[in-house]
């Protein structure tokens, strides 16, 4: 109604008003959505990458170069005994104590020693293994890792476990990065699959 | 204020300027409704079941027959190792060769014979942990198998797994999908929580 | 156009002609936002603690950790070998059969006397690792134990894998909760990060 007491907008004015007044009652709703936005996954997926063993780590870089193929950013964090999977065929020693040489000595250098994580029976398990895959045609564990690092798999060393086992950068393959757990925490808190492998 | 010199809006056409700034501020909001719905994980839990370790493997099917009840739809899907649980107790032989046949000899037919991953010793820790189980009168991990197919649970035998380790759908149970990693991902990228076990 | 014949509205009759006009419109998308809502994830990370290596429960205490200095609540479910991170050193005795007992025995009571996943060598693995981290002056299992539940990381210990094992509270440190399966879920399908361990 009309109340001639009150002033009545012009079409501009109006125009300006009704924007306003719609834009002031979408408020709490914009509000919700940038809420929901912010703890919605990016197109993302993210991996511990904790083992040593060849079929694990196998395992995830046949998820890891998949996940790319269909679009998603992929991050994986190589921690503990996963570094193993980077590290230099001949790395040279910067491991300053006992206990460090004694892991390094112990643990494979790249993903060519490594076992697998049952049956391994001194290397026989791995071997096997890496036979049966030729014998199917399969990518091997080494083509894999190249393949993913190509495709845009993000690598990530931890860094706390470096330190623990007294590896530096130079230990490792080129073109890393190197991050924390900070660095896994913000990627994984944004991805759409998480994995501890 | 009323600027006489402009035209004033009627009631009727009013409301078609309400209703069309409206329309106009909510296409943005639409829009990202759209793009978040795309990335908001559906009502879904999805696992890859790696280990074929008894403990691990009931572990999975507790979590699978437990994510169903709660209304969650499941997918395991299982690889390598874990497709031990999937075989058929009298499997027919399919592998072609020599490797294959060592690691079907080496690797158990169904989950009866599994071992745990820890003091298996032979199998005697696997033994105790089912009469422990059977004294607590707790389900057993056939039970539990059955329970979570009976209940809905997708059971998926990676066929990337099956090359490599030389099995054909006959050697594994009825009633089974296969599928690769693209599978896999698809239900992982949907889903509320997704494990590696 | 000015329709003399037509009432042309006030502010306040312009508010209420917006807010019907929004109503009718918000009416699927605030539908589509409660949905959305409750399948967005809380700022949330939850781990299932299934190892009892030292070097598996230390990765779970470093990310639970970090994970609540970046502001994310955090829910540790420990079961079967993990449940002994959470035994008291000295837990008296409940396992009511012998397999039981026999697990006891052959199981840390704390993290202790936990080994390492791999080359443990009875003990010398776990010892090399304690050592490694302590001369590079990083906070020992036990203290990052300690840290993780003052921090306010939530620890429940598995009610299923306790039945199985013989142990009750008793057995347990201070502090817990304890929960099955379904608050595991209820935790996990509300969390951005969920991991297997």
């Amino acid at each position: 109604m009309l109340d001639a007491t009150q002033p009545v907008p012009s079409t501009d004015s109006l125009e300006t008003l009704v924007s306003q007044e719609v834009e002031r009652q979408l408020g709490a709703i914009k509000q919700e959505l940038a809420d929901l936005r912010e703890r919605t996954p990016d197109n993302r997926l993210t991996m511990v990458v904790f083992s040593g063993d060849l079929d694990k780590v196998m395992a995830s870089l046949i998820i890891g170069t998949g996940a790319v193929g269909m679009g998603l950013d992929v991050s994986m964090f190589f921690t503990f005994w996963g570094l193993s999977a980077l590290k230099k065929q001949s790395a040279k020693r910067h491991q300053r104590d006992f206990y460090q040489r004694m892991f390094a000595a112990m643990t494979p250098d790249g993903t060519q020693g490594m076992g697998v994580s049952k049956l391994n029976f001194g290397g026989v398990g791995a071997t096997m293994l890496r036979k049966m895959m030729k014998n199917q045609e399969i990518t091997s564990v080494e083509e894999l890792m190249e393949l993913a690092r190509e495709s845009g798999v993000r690598m990530i060393a931890c860094t706390l476990s470096m330190d623990v086992l007294g590896l530096t950068s130079e230990d490792l393959v080129d073109g890393l990065e190197l991050g924390g757990v900070g660095a896994y925490l913000g990627d994984a808190a944004k991805s759409r699959v998480t994995l501890f492998i």
